[in-house]
């Protein structure tokens, strides 16, 4: 007992047991209020998102309002000018159709913003509330859930308090009974010491019998107390036993709530929250993601028509359009005078001779003026080229313009400077129109030859045919007729349906026939059709019927 | 000549030549007409589409501020909201993650569309009003050509007239000489039977040198005749000759027009329209194709973040926020009165038997609370199954609302209707809470339970533990000890820095060590972790380091 200083007191016992409850109460009650912040925080979370697709939502609408007008300000504007004939046809034509199809582009993202507008307001929305409606009602649920939890908590706490103060009132008693006990058996002590004493003193005999009954009472009282001793020993010992079975088991519970209960108690707040929340933003996604592949669709549709670009095809149309502007007309015919019935080159003699040295002539004539002019198309051949490789640069890419991880701001400069910087388009312009310049310059001056060529030609080829007729027919008498043996037949003149047909509409086949019959077989390819790789169509049909001299 | 009335007068040839050059002036003209047409059509569909892109490029940009505007609000309000300090770690939240990412989106979208309005207003128009210069410049300079072109024609023309008119003018003196020299050989005819009757009559002598004077001079005129003839008819077959040839010519020329020329000409209008035009819209594309590929970097990046939308982790994520409000506190030791230096239950007699027989009870008591527990368990789990198939039911896809080509119209009912009705929406939800509810139910009956048994059990292991060492003891001495052999040390508190460290926060292993150390051996992956796929990993982690009873 002489180290008692060094034990706690009851009351510091009870002070620190009391200050380690309430931490944990302050505890409990600290996780409760950070519960409510995180619901708080979701509630907030949520408003702004529904705030934020509200307007989002508004924008989406002007967005779509803004673009049907621009599409209907344009789309009105067709449907009046189609009621003149000429403007009719005109979506026949590629750049017209690639037009029209920017506009149906247009209406589709107005169309689909607008439905971007419609599930953001009546599915998006409507789930975001659904998920605020949520999370308080499971906060509610689940603090209710909590309260019991603490309650047990405290539960468990009390009794531990109870039998721990038990057990100090019973380990009170047993050291009071120890001590009452050590004292009997200390007056035990004393009085045998004293028998040892009389045993030395016999004199005094008058006083043993009052010893006698002294020994026996302090025995008595030994064993009273050595029985209060062992009672309370015991019971000590069980409330010890209580206390420590009872410390073991709020251990156990407090240990069970801190590690299970308040990962439940917080799953229980989380219920579906975020399963909900994804499946909002997954409709927001989809939604986008499908406003994305209804975009890429229509612009796949304009690009195929921007592939389709076709200056040959169209102007295929507009011939056919205008096909009685540009039907070849009737032959001029030989128009024989007065009944004259000699219609072909005569080249009998007299004449013979200066035919014959015309023809020859010409045939030489026409092979210099080819040699040059075939120079002159060839520089027009290669001015072409570089004219197309001009005209047909790639220089539309502007995927620099949104490279946002890269150099975040500042983009439109770099869009600007890119791709359209003054400097550079004037230089490009000036080079092109120089070119272009050379071009027609260098066109006429085959134009010019090929002109004289083709009336060359067909003179060349007239004698050609005529002086070997006149040879064959020389071989059969050497007197001139004066008349030809026998009137040729006239050229039945080709069929007037030539001129009333629509240009190739429907029987192409028959009209190059007439129009090859007019004038010769088909012959090869010929080699201007080499000249531009983007020679249109029917002039490249043309010429491959009807190739130049 | 009987036949005379069937051949066309020279007035009649000429008027038709004359009819048949017109016809083919009024088509050139024509023709210039149509190329004006079209290049004005060109000039419109220009004019058109910057009209166009002028106006879209305003759509764009007021659209790109809106989402500015939009974005800068919410964002203003969270770099408001982050001085405070419980708001400050929000970001680390899944679905706080995703929100700041939608704003995120909102702005690049923003950046894209101004982006577009840039490339309209910078790049499309300033390449359109290129090509309006480029069509004009052209239609110009092809005009220029296709005069030359004509003027050459028409000389052709002119020049076939003359030859014509020369034939015939040849042909007419031809046909006179021949008329004239017919009449000479009729008059010799005459006079030669007239010397027939001579031979009869010669009797009349005296008229002979008379007759012979009239047949010479007669015979003189008809030579005379005879050459002026055959002068006549060789101009005339020379002049027919050139006719012929002249006419093959101009044929050959007008075809070649026609056939060639004209294509041509439309060639050299067109020169890199087509070409200038698809870079033009191209340029479109590629604008309007960048910004899909951005926009859909943006939407895989909040795909990617609502992927990973987790309660578990957020759950942790709140626990280490609030570290000192979650952690386990100290545990509840032993505390020993007034010196008191047993501090371990004693299961020596008297209180051995009662101890044992308490045991016994906690043993039985355990096992039907446990199957019980099971029971409630087991349909817990199977609730929160039901619970989750309804919160992770996959019905966000709205690409229904999307479908242009099928059914153009109508599309905002189909949206609202299919995905978001509000008959369908109501039954889900009480749906919902109804499971949700009874879920809440049996969560509580479990809780119950296995506080019970966390309670029992520890009581039980210690008691286990306290008679395995008392049935030990009383194999070396019957004798109940007074005071334990030697008095246990007291168990080492667990170390302050529990306390004070961020949980997990950089040294996960001590923390799970320290925890472990305070309970027990860490054992297998209780059955309880199964409960819920989606259950936290924190929970999951305790569960694992310390089992449920």
């Amino acid at each position: 007992m002489s180290s008692q200083g060094k034990f706690k007191k009851d009351k510091e016992i009870i002070a620190d047991y009391e200050a380690q409850v309430k931490e944990i109460r302050t505890q409990l009650v600290e996780q409760f209020k950070c519960l409510e912040q995180q619901s708080e925080s979701r509630l907030q979370l949520l408003q702004d998102l529904q705030e934020f697709f509200r307007r989002k939502a508004e924008i989406e609408l002007e967005y779509s309002r803004s673009l049907e007008k621009l599409a209907e300000r344009f789309s009105s504007k067709i449907r009046s000018s189609r009621e003149h004939q000429f403007k009719k046809d005109q979506h026949l034509l590629s750049p017209v159709n690639c037009w029209y199809l920017v506009l149906t582009q247009t209406r589709r993202e107005s169309r689909d913003h607008a439905t971007l507008n419609d599930i953001f307001m009546n599915n998006v929305i409507v789930r975001l509330s659904q998920i605020s409606e949520d999370v308080i009602r499971l906060f509610k649920k689940s603090k209710e859930i909590g309260l019991q939890m603490h309650e047990e908590l405290l539960k468990v706490t009390n009794e531990l308090y109870t039998v721990m103060k038990t057990y100090h009132m019973y380990h009170a008693e047993s050291i009071s009974a120890e001590s009452k006990l050590k004292e009997a058996e200390k007056q035990e002590e004393k009085q045998f010491n004293k028998s040892g004493d009389i045993s030395v003193n016999l004199l005094r005999h008058e006083d043993r019998p009052q010893r006698r009954s002294s020994v026996k009472k302090i025995e008595k009282m030994k064993e009273k107390r050595q029985a209060k001793y062992s009672e309370n020993k015991l019971k000590c010992t069980k409330a010890r036993n209580d206390y420590l079975l009872n410390l073991a088991a709020t251990n156990a519970a407090v240990s069970k709530y801190y590690i299970h209960d308040v990962s439940d108690l917080i799953d229980c707040c989380d219920l579906g929250f975020h399963a909900s929340l994804a499946r909002t933003f997954r409709t927001y996604l989809s939604a986008e993601y499908n406003l994305e592949t209804s975009r890429h669709e229509g612009l796949d549709i304009i690009e195929n028509a921007v592939d389709n670009l076709d200056a040959r095809s169209d102007k295929h149309t507009i011939m056919d359009m205008c096909n009685q502007v540009f039907c070849p007309p009737l032959k001029f015919e030989f128009q024989p005078h007065m009944g004259d019935e000699v219609c072909q080159v005569s080249a009998q003699q007299p004449v013979q001779t200066e035919l014959l040295m015309r023809y020859h002539q010409l045939q030489s004539r026409l092979a210099t003026l080819k040699i040059e002019n075939e120079e002159v198309r060839k520089t027009l051949d290669a001015t072409m080229q570089t004219l197309q490789d001009m005209l047909t640069v790639e220089d539309f890419d502007v995927s620099d313009a949104f490279q946002h991880s890269r150099s975040t701001e500042s983009v439109k400069s770099a869009a600007s400077e890119t791709y359209m910087s003054k400097i550079n388009i004037a230089k490009r312009r000036a080079n092109q129109q120089e070119t272009e310049m050379f071009y027609f310059t260098k066109f006429k001056e085959y134009l010019n030859g090929s002109n004289l060529i083709t009336k060359l030609q067909a003179k060349h080829d007239l004698l050609k045919q005529t002086l070997g007729e006149g040879e064959r027919a020389e071989c059969g008498t050497t007197r001139p007729p004066c008349l030809p043996p026998k009137p040729q037949k006239m050229r039945r003149p080709r069929p007037l349906s030539v001129y009333n047909h629509k240009l190739f509409n429907g029987n192409m086949e028959t009209f190059i026939k007439v129009l090859a019959d007019s004038k010769g077989n088909p012959a090869q390819h010929s080699q201007r059709i080499n000249r531009s790789p983007r020679l249109p169509f029917f002039s490249t049909f043309l010429v491959a019927v009807f190739p130049r001299g």
